[in-house]
């Protein structure tokens, strides 16, 4: 009997449940416990700032539906281009009573420093900013730090309570350099099947760690942060591909190679009469205040002329080449109000399609992808 | 290259998005369909009905938050006894100013058809009621189509709208028998690691389908009722555990045999002077209104004279048995709601354990069971 166990706590879980004080159960907070640390080693932040949570989209909604319970007036701000999953939380605000506000983008789909000045003057009552590093749809990389500055100038020189600053990073983890603690935003989201890892898991940074206060603490498990039974598998899963794809050092070795591939991507785009890289400032920096790392070399947005984005999504799709127009969670929606809000006009947005590579893409790949779009502009 | 795919695709996620439009993003639609279409088979309940959650907390909670988006004074009721994540939604509820009330259990732990008749007269504005089939800490089964016919009864009669009728049956799918459609519910609950899947993954089940309006919609995947990119390898795995547990020829037959293993457990421990079993109905049957089917046999709750559950259960694991003092999800709080709602006096909740068994256990790790605790009672 020494070694053999029995287990009679399956009404907590078929298998150790990390909330349970047995053998098992401590076994599990254990494994939990360890993929939290891997996970912030990695990320250089406190063990204790970061939550697992089922993804990116509830990672947004903890994070920005804290608003709800705190009292007053208070205002949370977004960019115009950010995710479905912000975007309807913000409408879920609203529709709870809590002022919103819009920071417009410029035509490169960037908050910069500027427009989000002029959006805090345009308030006294915002208390929550929620603005994304890289846009899903674009691939815009928005300078974080200098946002976090102008917060915190605007909030000092007008004698204001200090404004909460969240960042949806799921596009930026693993694929441009990342520094939550530099950064010093408040929040942060993270997805693991955007880096590899399994639908289902993703973690949630809090600065102030669990004494955020938040919408809903289900059962109490992860601080108070997040209720429901901790998902170890995915936990494990999330804090392998952490190590696997999102040390520094690793992004910057996997970004110059993506970059490469990209370059030579965009050039042959380019080189194409019908095809309009979208925003076109990505192509035309010179003048256009834009630099090649204002976006990310993981994602980008094409239009050919007179063939509706899904039309040559499709024909791509027949091919063998897996492409898609706007984002997946938008899938559902024929409209583009990232695009719309970056300025760009109905055409070209309909024309737009989103190509995205992973750490794995090759050169060959690439040279594959552009024979397939020529093939294609030849009949369409 | 006739066979070959290129996946360029990856800001959607590394591998194919169900919400995607291209072959891979068609395949994983495909199988995550295919996984509700097997669910809702084993459920006996149209497949539109269905949506996959992260599991029971959430579940529970989707439905509950759906009260924040009516208008009006609608007041959502819920049974002294349930489970931490609906507890939490209604304070949630309060905190966000929608009334609550809560429906007393008897001293078995069951909202019974007086109980809730009472409670329904209190309040004329009643919207939503939310009350689990079984309960997760002492295994009572609530006669749930004896309550929703108290609940259409009072509504006609007295001439109000229909009450939203919620069913936590998280600790019943599986364990006893369970019909969504026959029992006439509005919305249930269901997690997949209760039933031997992984964690991560559950459903919510919907009457109105994806007509009923939700809180937060997030990216609008399942049909605007639950955001965030699909589990498809959960659903995968919920399907598969669905359909070799949950099934109601099967589940009888792992009924019989449970129980069985439960009589003994029960009988055995009746026998020991220092145990009293929670409630004490359970095993004084005749004259208390009580019947063997009011509990479900794989939980049992009882308590050792003089022991704290958590001595009991800290001495049980040292002897390599897994056993638990209340919900793992509430283990982070030394009170015993549950418990005092049933009006167990405060000592006996202090050492009472849960026993809970699974599909698989067997008549000899119950008799090592007992002589583990026999063990124990003589040192403690």
């Amino acid at each position: 009997m020494e070694n053999k166990r029995y287990y009679f706590d399956w009404a907590a879980s078929s298998f150790g449940n990390p909330s349970s004080l047995h053998s098992e159960g401590r076994a599990a907070k254990q494994a939990l416990e360890d993929s939290r640390e891997r996970c912030a080693a990695v990320l250089g932040v406190p063990a204790n700032t970061l939550f697992f949570t089922s993804g990116g989209t509830e990672s947004n909604a903890i994070s920005i539906f804290s608003n709800l319970v705190r009292v007053g007036n208070n205002r949370t701000i977004s960019s115009a281009a950010e995710h479905a999953s912000v975007r309807e939380a913000m409408e879920t605000l609203e529709k709870m009573g809590k002022p919103t506000g819009v920071i417009p983008v410029d035509p490169a789909g960037r908050v910069t420093p500027e427009l989000l000045a002029k959006t805090l003057a345009q308030y006294n009552n915002i208390r929550f900013a929620s603005i994304m590093a890289v846009n899903n749809e674009t691939g815009t990389v928005t300078d974080i730090p200098a946002l976090r500055d102008i917060i915190k100038k605007h909030c000092t020189q007008n004698n204001l309570p200090p404004i909460h600053f969240h960042c949806d990073i799921v596009q930026a983890v693993g694929k441009v350099p990342v520094d939550i603690s530099g950064w010093d935003i408040d929040s942060a989201s993270i997805s693991a099947h955007k880096i590899g890892g399994p639908r289902g898991i993703g973690l949630l940074y809090l600065k102030r760690g669990g004494k955020t206060e938040v919408f809903y603490k289900g059962g109490g498990q992860e601080n108070n942060i997040r209720g429901g039974t901790e998902n170890i598998q995915g936990a494990l899963a999330l804090a392998d591909c952490m190590e696997k794809y999102a040390s520094p050092q690793i992004v910057l070795a996997n970004y110059e190679q993506a970059l490469a591939r990209w370059l030579k991507l965009i050039n042959a785009l380019t080189a194409i009469d019908r095809c309009r890289i979208i925003p076109s400032c990505r192509t035309e920096l010179s003048g256009s205040g834009c630099r090649q790392s204002d976006f990310s070399p993981y994602i980008l947005q094409a239009a050919f002329k007179d063939i509706p984005g899904e039309v040559m999504a499709r024909a791509l799709d027949d091919l063998g080449f897996a492409v898609s127009t706007g984002s997946a969670c938008a899938s559902y929606s024929p409209e583009r109000p990232v695009l719309a809000a970056m300025n760009i006009n109905e055409n070209l947005s309909i024309e737009g399609i989103r190509i995205s590579q992973g750490f794995a893409a090759t050169n060959e790949e690439i040279d594959l992808l552009l024979n397939a779009i020529t093939e294609v502009l030849k009949f369409l």
